[in-house]
């Protein structure tokens, strides 16, 4: 699938940001480099890029991309750019597009999520026309009403579309599917000097031949001046919010810290493995800090292993902000968070164990690492039965784990919290082992 | 996909051993049962058994193993069992099967695994005819050259098949894939006196229209007679064995006695559960036995330690050997095998940190039971990239860790079988993190 995206505009209420519009960062990653990561992993695999304002340095950003992506990006130059509107530059890529099938058409101040592109590869486009991802949320708090494109369907067939509209049912995402008959569209509203993409979509609607797609509830918005740029960077953290398996000490009280630093973390070169590794650093400290007598120690250590579960959130947030999420981190996270469990429970039972002077510490200890460690082993298997069943997914893990270290610490509890972890952690892997035997 | 088996001889060779051969079991399953559930597994969803000898207690059998397998079995009764051949027992089942539609044929003296018949189903049957799976392996020990029918092939079309034949390059293994065309080739052999399957498949030969699939290395034989029965259950234990991801004491030490265990416990009601939970138990047993002090109660632990390792092989085995396998009985094991190493080594830590009173002990006792645990965490992910690479895959496992606490309680040295478990198995955790790295 072929993949035109549109980067030519000059982004004038966004100028004193970026010398260039699409290749201002958001959370670390240019609008253009996002448009092309998405369509990405909704499937597209070859790219035209239409360049305009400051054409050099975008052609010499995408170069780079393309080496790095390992996906063939093209660019061409629009030079009318500053005196016509967005059709233009549709046109300008005619040659490169116009082999009789269907491409994918973006804009590169829109941020799209992966998903709603596959919606509307997913419906498909018709013969001769174009299909349009139309969000049906009129209440969408991204979308700004005063410049959103406005769309007026019948069934799944568009018939009027415009800023203008006063009547209308859904907003233009800003996300095609189109077929070579766009050109000619283009073409013939141009002999009557309209050069916008709206208007060659009202030509093809008025024929029947521009189909809607409904992806409400999918991500999607348009960065067009300064409050846009904000609400977009804020959607997209609170969007690594309640998705993810997160426990609920992670999910109110880990996981808005982590955000924070997260916030400033993908604006560094710092990637999510070693984020991952300092956060492992942190948590061997607060291991060794357990091993030293008294109650500062322990306190301290509790502070120290609770910082390295809240940074211990950072590496897969910014692996999403940043489009590096992969198999191998989420697994080096997974093991690295065992080992820093597990060492910071024989810290905890060592220390218990030398300020009661009594062995039955060890034993405690044991069995709090043992219990811990059987229900990471069992999570997986059990999530995965528990969700074969449209059952409820209760999640007793790691946060929790670090959480009731940290009081019992702060509250120099150090054996109680030894046999409580031993106690919960063991009888919910027995539980998890009678829950699914019948399954 | 609907399928026909033939089950109406007396089986005179083999009569002493049950009242019906259909219903002799074979590693604690019945022959009708294995042909049944081998079919199930390759797709077969509904069963027709033709009956002649003891039909009721066949009939009964079937009844309730309908019930117990929720899938739907019909019997049909061929009166004239004792003097015709098996071409009569097919069409007297010819109501229930003359729908059009194509249907597998299998024959309840004849073990074969699920992949053969699966191997027939993809290669299809043509219009009018049948297809026989055809094993080419002329040396197969499993076939008993005298009493094995023989067949001649023209590229993939049957030429000649029969007892007699002089010369043949396969064997026909009782497995068909049959349209109705086959009851017509029987009725026509019949008007000529012929009441034998071989005679209708010649007679559609002659008219190219047997296929002959090739499945050679398949497992499939003919239990005939005392010696063949025999050969056939030799065959299914040995089929237990190097199939699976055994590490090195597993295959060579463990495997061959565990083998001879579940030879035993097969003709048992026992479940490959209850073998889970007792070598569970037997563990327990031998961790306890390590906080005793002195070599005998050392030495004592790591045998008991060994026997369990070697039942634990006992309960996959009787599950495929009974058809039992499980995804929750692997997740039991595998879950309660880590809570058995856990108990292990720190009833070891107890035991070589009494009699050394040295601290130090305890630090070998963790590190070698977080090892042991992140080696299995570990394991799946890294054979599954390994596999992915086309690796060879090394399994440092279970085996080899108890086998090396039975070598160190026999030598009196625990504190130095924690450091080298300790030491080894990080070590390879640390190494699966590094080698997976660039995948």
């Amino acid at each position: 699938m072929k993949c035109l995206i549109l980067a030519a505009g000059k982004g004038s209420r966004l100028r004193r940001r970026a010398e260039s519009k699409p290749l201002l960062a958001l959370a670390g990653v240019p609008l253009i480099e996002r448009a092309i990561r998405s369509a990405r992993e909704a499937g597209a695999d070859r790219f035209v890029v239409v360049t305009g304002h400051r054409a050099q340095a975008v052609q010499d950003f995408l170069h780079g991309l393309s080496a790095r992506l390992s996906v063939p990006i093209e660019t061409v130059h629009n030079p009318d750019w500053e005196h016509s509107e967005n059709g233009r530059s549709v046109l300008a890529a005619r040659t490169r597009l116009d082999d009789g099938e269907s491409f994918l058409l973006l804009m590169a101040d829109h941020l799209v999520e992966p998903a709603l592109i596959g919606d509307l590869l997913a419906a498909g486009v018709p013969q001769g026309g174009l299909a349009l991802a139309v969000d049906g949320d009129l209440a969408n708090p991204l979308v700004d009403p005063d410049d959103v494109t406005r769309v007026r369907r019948d069934g799944e067939r568009i018939v009027a579309i415009g800023k203008g509209l006063a009547t209308y049912d859904g907003f233009d995402t800003g996300v095609f599917l189109c077929t070579p008959a766009l050109f000619d569209a283009l073409e013939r509203a141009g002999e009557e000097g309209e050069s916008s993409l709206s208007a060659a979509v009202h030509r093809l609607a008025a024929e029947g031949q521009a189909r809607a797609v409904e992806v409400r509830g999918r991500f999607w918005c348009d960065v067009d001046d300064e409050a846009a740029l904000a609400r977009a960077e804020q959607a997209l953290f609170d969007r690594l919010r309640g998705k993810t398996a997160d426990g609920p000490v992670a999910r109110w009280f880990n996981r808005p810290l982590s955000i924070r630093l997260s916030r400033w973390l993908v604006r560094t070169a710092v990637t999510p493995n070693q984020v991952s590794l300092f956060s492992f650093a942190l948590s061997l400290l607060a291991a060794g800090l357990f091993f030293l007598p008294g109650w500062a120690a322990l306190a301290a250590a509790g502070v120290l292993a609770q910082l390295a579960s809240i940074l211990d959130g950072c590496d897969g947030e910014i692996a999403r902000l940043k489009f590096r999420q992969s198999d191998y981190g989420g697994w080096l996270d997974a093991v690295l968070d065992r080992y820093a469990d597990a060492f910071l429970l024989f810290g905890l039972t060592w220390h218990a164990w030398r300020e009661t002077a009594w062995d039955g510490a060890l034993v405690a200890g044991f069995l709090a690492i043992i219990g811990s460690f059987l229900l990471s082993y069992t999570a997986d298997k059990y999530d995965g039965r528990m969700r074969a069943r449209g059952g409820a997914r209760f999640r007793l893990g790691r946060d929790v784990r670090v959480f009731v270290i940290l009081v019992g610490a702060l509250l120099d509890q150090a054996l109680a919290v030894l046999w409580l972890i031993a106690l919960v952690m063991n009888a919910e892997t027995l539980r998890r082992l009678l829950v699914c035997r019948d399954a």
